[in-house]
């Protein structure tokens, strides 16, 4: 590996972030080739669908593929899917070197497509950056991986970690940056979760707003409510903005199921009531990949204690409100010993202006994984 | 304004610095001497009693001094106190120039200090770096103007506003490098105030100690308990490391005060109550110039709602513990309204090892400040 390797790859990384919220269910992949030093070829899979990443680059590089060097942040495929096998189409173009970040865990693929190329005499080298391309496609490598969706959870809390007053009044906590940084995230993810108790507390539209305005991808919007006690006039219900769907359980009564549904609201009984583990399985059935929980309080604690978060992104602003009965960022019962807490992993932390901080981080779960809890407090 | 006053001021500054928690109830001063550009003599204020810092300065100068430039970061004094007055001996050292950060707010000096040195004909440049030169004296200056200990409350809680689990397990939240910042904070401050409701949970040392030794200047124990209910085999009334002040109020039976008299600890009934604003005008009194309150939740809270704290410091762990009845760290009944949240201004983040941040700030009260509760919670 030189380090023009480390590079090209990251500029293939950087490639492959460029379309971030964009390709699911397909992962972000970003390929760049590379003709006696030169960068010639750049592409990034754009849509699914669409042409995967290495094709847009060797098109871009044209005739200087021909004994060039491929940097490719995921192993190329080797199967027919909506588009014909990348691998083969590699080969084709003429390319003499493939450097791959980390190997497609598709069952589908999987090391096929290396070994397609190395086959047709290409030399392959693999794991050149392979964290970060990892990371980049955390979404995608869980989900393949368990059929359910990355969870990650967003809260925006005070210092003194309160998600609202003792009032319940929470408009606004952290400041304006902070608030289009949830809107750029709503619109990366597939899904956004909130309990009931939210739609009734704030009647929040749960879209992905620019100037005020909903805007390109929305997110389905996802409501935990096993007795179905959400208004027929909540924003969710009625706003045509973005799909809704509604969990709920056996408890609930039909009359309401039918009153949403002709909505067109979708209400997805679960007949062992509403648990964390049976909404993320229906969720990865449905191919939501991605989904970013936003509370309220007894939700979050809930994922909390399913063991079910992948990413914790948390917003503090510099105010302290105070307030035992004021709600915090994770509710529900908690853990009972301080050493049962759940840390985190590759924290950072980042100021959003002067007046608000974002942590973001990784739960380690240990074993035992967390509980599931099988119903939520309603 | 030279670069080389710039210089030589931050030097001063850094130190008064160095003699941090010691010089109670006088402020952190420090003095260079520069003749031709040479550092000539440097001072600091040791301890109160012993020589202020321009004095300290000369001496090591000594001949040097004659016709050097004086820095120092608090006015020098005009009045005999419990040493002579500073500005006359700066006069009789032969300084040809003195340079102040900022003038001292003691009535008893107030720029009478710098007249004096004018009136003898030395030059006098004010207000090189004073801004850090208050800051430095934040408690000086909080105490000269209001005869109230300047308050700061420290909390340690998990990313999701926790300072115990919902069992009231503790040991530990942060790691061991914040628990030992904790311990510098103790020892560089006059006072200690807690809630009897921590003795009850915790039955906490309330000591600043080094490699688990009480090491050092130790800070007086303060303890609100307007019952008595504190066990009299509590640590803070049995250890003997560090005198003991309970402010109790008419409530409390008088049998327990004597008892608790008879082990050495100091009891103040509060005719009115318990209130903040009381405590903070006997300690005041009493000489105590800087207090560190630790909580818990519900004297942090009543703090807060009295608009009785003047710093903040927030450790947090990289853990989530959850909990709807965990307590936070400012507890008691909070403001109603998210506007009513109280802002902190010039805030510091820090990372204190790789999974504790530290997170410094200074609440900014409005009009009215806040509102003083005549009694917490008992």
């Amino acid at each position: 590996m030189s380090e023009h390797d480390w590079q090209h790859m990251a500029l293939a990384l950087e490639l492959a972030r460029s379309a971030k919220g964009q390709t699911a269910p397909n992962p972000l992949v970003g390929a760049v080739v590379v003709k006696d030093g030169m960068v010639v070829g750049l592409g990034t899979h754009v849509k699914a669908g669409e042409p995967h990443a290495e094709v847009h680059a060797l098109r871009m590089a044209g005739e200087h593929a021909k004994g060039a060097d491929l940097y490719v942040t995921l192993e190329p495929c080797s199967h027919q899917g909506r588009t014909p096998p990348c691998a083969r189409a590699v080969i084709e173009a003429g390319i003499r070197r493939v450097v791959v970040a980390v190997e497609d865990p598709n069952p589908r693929v999987a090391g096929a497509g290396i070994r397609l190329l190395q086959e047709a005499g290409l030399e392959v080298s693999v794991g050149i950056c392979a964290a970060q391309a990892k990371r980049l496609n955390e979404v995608f490598f869980h989900y393949i991986g368990t059929k359910k969706p990355f969870v990650t959870v967003k809260t925006a809390s005070t210092l003194d970690g309160k998600i609202a007053t003792r009032t319940g009044h929470s408009r606004w906590i952290t400041g304006e940056e902070s608030r289009k940084r949830v809107h750029r995230l709503r619109r990366e993810h597939d899904a956004i979760l909130v309990g009931v108790q939210t739609v009734l507390a704030d009647n929040p539209e749960l879209t992905a707003r620019e100037d005020g305005e909903v805007r390109g991808r929305q997110p389905l919007r996802v409501i935990l409510d096993s007795r179905l006690r959400i208004p027929a006039d909540a924003r969710v219900i009625c706003d045509g903005h973005a799909p809704t769907l509604i969990y709920t359980s056996d408890k609930a009564p039909s009359a309401r199921q039918q009153e949403l549904e002709q909505r067109g609201v979708e209400v997805v009984r679960l007949p062992d009531g509403v648990g964390i583990e049976r909404v993320l399985e229906s969720l990865g059935q449905r191919g939501v990949t991605s989904l970013l929980v936003e509370g309220g309080s007894a939700v979050n604690g809930s994922f909390l204690e399913a063991g079910a978060i992948q990413k914790v992104i948390q917003f503090f602003s510099f105010k302290l409100i105070g307030g035992q009965g004021a709600p915090t960022s994770y509710g529900g019962q908690g853990f009972a010993e301080m050493q049962d807490a759940i840390p985190l992993a590759d924290v950072e932390v980042e100021m959003i202006g002067s007046h608000d901080l974002c942590i973001t981080g990784y739960p380690v779960w240990g074993q035992p994984a967390g509980r599931d809890l099988t119903c939520l407090p309603d």
